[in-house]
């Protein structure tokens, strides 16, 4: 599957008094990378939850910390399908500075889909399945 | 009305690379501090939504840094009542460093009273008002 | 002086269990948008630290908040100076929903020029005075 | 070696709009235990860094996400050695909800002994050794 990627840039929020990007929110920038692509195919995860009834939900991650990333460095958050469920996707991401294309993050993030009010797993609609496979 | 006050701990998640508490957090640490006071009542904010069907918002916020706090600093939060509305609460707050006494930010802090579903201004519920003159 | 304004999307870390943007965060939304304005000076913040030795630091901050922001809404956010003194700087900011132009929140942000090392004031550097007098 | 561990409350600040906890904040509730398991041990991070010139930093992290917690959940967060190198330990990490007991999330945490100013690797200091080893 081709990778899919979106730019983050770091502010003074992202940091902390180590004078690096506070490793937690590697975790928000791919969260934004993966509700970019997913977007990139037409899927709005507001719509989804009124539409559908069903919400993405993170199972469980695996981040590996490289290199740190600094106050004002413009990043690139990559996103591609490591695995495709019925009921849940893999992703393996990848986080790099945009002037060196150092790697400073990878991991693996699963997520399952889930029904909006019993929060217990539901198959992934059709629609999304169906795009997802067209750009794998 | 006396103020009643909360110990809150700096972590690296607060800080960021200035070296000091990201300034947008003292909001995070004056909001834990006004939920312990009400815990202090009796009032437990999810029980309130669930059975009074309100919940309270932040209207309006005004804040004043004067000192920075750092990473491992134990901090306090001061919470008093400083004009009381049938529908809304002002409050008077402030931050110390522990150990010196030394000020570092107040504020005031403005809290409406809601439906929890309409998101339309709600009287604050009787028993939380007469709670709250007692400790006045 | 004209408004600067530049975009922010509403991600699932920005908002909170009241299913709206939690409110602290537009304090972060509103540093991201006066980064920016700096940048198109050709201020870098980073650069500004290692070759002239100060940083900014904001000192108040007041917000009203106006209406909440949803999940996954685009928001502009706007910068414009209120006042210019020799080592601060007064901005109006203001924050709306991009597809029906409401206005959400709307704030005075103060901001000092300090010294990187020592914190006490300085003045702001006359480069950066100067590109914000013409910006007028 | 046997658990500590620390109670965290869940705020506002540290849900989303899902109506949980937001999936990353629960590092942070991981970070806030060690900090305090190795206050135990009378090890203050930043006299840490200022005296022995090290800091710790997370090198890579596991998560499970078995249940979610919500506002107001008073949970317990465990602090276990799994691991034990000269410059590095690996954690066993995981939160329950205090009332029921109900396990939330597990994982594992590495983390380095790095020099504060070059970030290289570097022996975990001796006092540090010995009372780990006492508490096995």
């Amino acid at each position: 599957m081709s990778e899919f990627s979106f730019p983050v840039r770091v502010y003074y929020e992202d940091t902390d008094s180590g004078g690096v990007v506070y490793y937690a929110n590697y975790l928000r920038f791919m969260e934004r990378a993966r509700t970019e692509w997913l977007r990139c195919f037409g899927v709005e995860q507001d719509v989804l939850r009124e539409c559908e009834g069903v919400i993405f939900a993170v199972r469980s991650v695996q981040l590996e910390y490289l290199k740190p990333a600094r106050f004002n460095d413009l990043l690139e958050v990559g996103v591609a399908i490591r695995e495709r469920g019925r009921a849940s996707l893999v992703f393996d991401q990848r986080i790099w500075r945009m002037d060196d294309r150092t790697e400073l993050c990878t991991g693996q993030v699963k997520i399952a889909c889930l029904d909006a009010t019993t929060l217990r797993p539901r198959p992934i609609p059709v629609g999304i399945q169906t795009e997802i496979e067209r750009a794998g």
